[in-house]
């Protein structure tokens, strides 16, 4: 190997039998098969020993400010594109809107390709270069799909990308400007899952698939870091995530366990986990406590339109350990969510980036979450991504005559 | 009046009359009409005293860090979105695809509302609130338009919209999100100016319009002020901006003359001005050396498919000073350079966006830029804001069916 291996990482671990694994080029547990996702593990010590709080000032203000915490080989350059570090707003009208005392919205949206998939993404290409890949794939509903092919760009690597046959537009624009050979599969988003899975061992290509890739969760989990130290002083009480696949979720929550047994700060946010109604696999395993049994979807919300998640065990595993709960919501309650939150907090976010905000309605409504309660939902992903969604929400505009009689006449026909 | 008047504001003088006028709510000069565009004037011998070199670590990661240089009062509270303080990135293939030594892309659509529209309507707002105005208005193709939008409903401020019959349907769903009374005005963009104008007047809204409104072009001038404090130790030769209505290269141009005057910088670097073949008034005037001419306008670069610029003064005199030049590109141009940019440079910009990227290929070409200078060019707009461009510029999908051997053959034809 070219590249020298992550400085902390110490081997990986499965979710099902608990066996464990050295570090390398691996996906799935073998004794578990697609099961047995693996969860990487690091020296919390030796990290601990090398992280010194005066140290911290000097880096940069991207999410590769964690690279301790990350599976990155130190020889590896991160790519060029500024990932992560997205801003946290105190946003008081849509804490009273919802009932609550207060409330943070962090905009992933901001991200390179406008989600918080660029956390997993960057991580990705940087695995497929120090495993001496020179092509990247992955199957998605859109923004992993976007991000990558970004990300790829950005590193000269090739892309090939399986989307499902209801992938937005915007989002395969996206991701063909950038260069990527996109393949839109006539069928599921588990078929182009599978097909993806197939051609990445035929042809030799690495996946980015972040449900069985283990190393991509660790991306994510960036968010949970950033969450940690950007809010050190006054933690919320919840922490409030969508959930598709599980490993958004199931990285944050790593993420914030992270900060605590570091020391940095000294509990962990309670985590909120927020299914649509009609793909909710992860919320009926978490109520049932039995094994997750995959669903047909139906949700406008596709960046959570999971029906056969991957990483079910690693999100209900973080929200028990984090005390916390699932909810779940109508398209209806999201498309209302992405309208306050765009009103009242500013910010534009995707049908599954507001969803966050109508599970926290939701939770109030239910008693999960108390008034007196601080929240933070993480935006993951911009409304730009899917405006066929944003329309349905929005309301219409006037048409009008140039000419001012015509304006004051329409104005006076609304108000 | 309630607040307190910017500190280091003297005065406004007028572009073409040289009249001085005392600061407050005014627009254009008296004596001269709308085309007496006024320029804000600040005492930068005082400013110099005040910006203390050990004083800037301690500033917010935002263009609020230039405060000393906007015209906005102390009592003021910034809206909570945090503009500016954009990312550059030194992109070489892209360098070396266009034949230059160096060159560097600064992402502005990666400001809230994925425009560097943002930097201006963030200081609209303010001057609204402090002016005590309950109401923001203004015309735009777009951009402005939802940055407005955006930065009202961040603010708690009413917002009305006037935007021409060919706005992007993006563009027009991400401000009815946020809440914005929109009206479509069945005509060009200077009919939709005249009538927000007019409604302005009549109703006691506020105008954001940054062709006559003197503050707006001062939040435009943040990323000449960023670009000047990130690139001071390796300042580009050139900076290249597209330009629709004049202000924002205007305002980057006094931006990076103001940070010579302080003494940040030793000198300024040269602009070339880009506009689109079916909309180039400001072209025209620089090379007759006479008064613009308003145009019709074809282009599907709608962010500077301007006709009647309100700013060409304000542009050409920055240009002229900085020792520039501009030059003119196509729309098959534009294409290219968002193809190109998104491939190489990792950055997906909307056609206004990208064309600085295709001015610097005709710079070059036309021996304007010499291979062995340096550059850099303002992203000034996220390609998501305009994906019917960015679907003529991007390709096109593979179909495949869901089995190997189908994507197998496809891939085979293809390559």
């Amino acid at each position: 190997m070219k590249f020298t291996a992550p400085l902390f990482v110490t081997g990986l671990k499965c979710f099902v039998c608990g066996s464990l694994y050295d570090y390398g080029n691996v996906f799935t547990c073998p004794k578990c098969g697609i099961q047995g996702i693996l969860d990487v593990q690091y020296d919390y010590d030796a990290i601990a020993h090398n992280l010194q709080p005066e140290t911290w000032n000097l880096k940069p203000l991207s999410h590769w400010r964690y690279r301790e915490l990350l599976p990155i080989s130190p020889s590896l350059n991160p790519p060029l594109l500024h990932v992560g570090w997205t801003p946290v707003y105190d946003v008081s009208r849509l804490a009273r809107e919802l009932g609550i005392r207060k409330l943070f919205l962090k905009d992933d949206g901001r991200n390179p390709t406008n989600s918080f998939k660029d956390r997993a993404s960057s991580v990705g290409v940087l695995k497929a270069i120090e495993f001496g890949f020179d092509t990247i794939a992955c199957a998605s509903t859109g923004n992993a799909a976007s991000s990558l092919a970004g990300m790829a760009a950005a590193a000269g690597l090739n892309c090939y990308i399986f989307v499902p046959e209801r992938a937005p537009e915007p989002k395969v624009t996206q991701l063909l400007i950038f260069g990527a050979t996109v393949f839109k599969v006539k069928g599921t988003y588990e078929q182009a899952f599978d097909l993806c899975r197939e051609a990445c061992e035929q042809f030799g290509w690495y996946s980015r698939n972040s449900g069985t890739n283990p190393y991509l969760v660790e991306g994510k989990k960036t968010a949970g870091l950033e969450i940690a130290e950007q809010m050190r002083d006054h933690l919320p009480d919840w922490v409030v995530v969508s959930v598709g696949d599980g490993c958004t979720i199931g990285g944050i929550g790593k993420g914030l366990q992270e900060m605590k047994q570091l020391g940095f700060t000294d509990r962990v946010p309670k985590l909120l986990g927020v299914q649509a109604e009609g793909a909710k696999p992860i919320y009926d395993a978490l109520y049932s406590g039995k094994d997750m049994i995959p669903t047909d979807t139906d949700t406008l919300a596709d960046s959570i339109a999971v029906g056969t998640p991957r990483n079910w065990r690693r999100a209900i595993q973080q929200i028990r350990k984090s005390h916390g709960d699932m909810v779940t919501v109508s398209d209806e309650e999201i498309l209302d969510a992405m309208r306050v939150t765009a009103r009242l907090g500013g910010v534009f976010g995707e049908p599954a980036g507001s969803a966050g905000v109508a599970g926290i309605r939701k939770a109030v409504d239910q008693g999960i979450i108390k008034s007196n309660e601080s929240i933070l939902t993480v935006i993951t992903g911009n409304g730009l991504k899917d405006i066929h969604s944003a329309k349905q929400a929005a309301g219409k505009e006037l048409i009008v005559e140039p000419r001012f009689g015509a304006l004051a006449e329409v104005l006076s026909a609304v108000s």
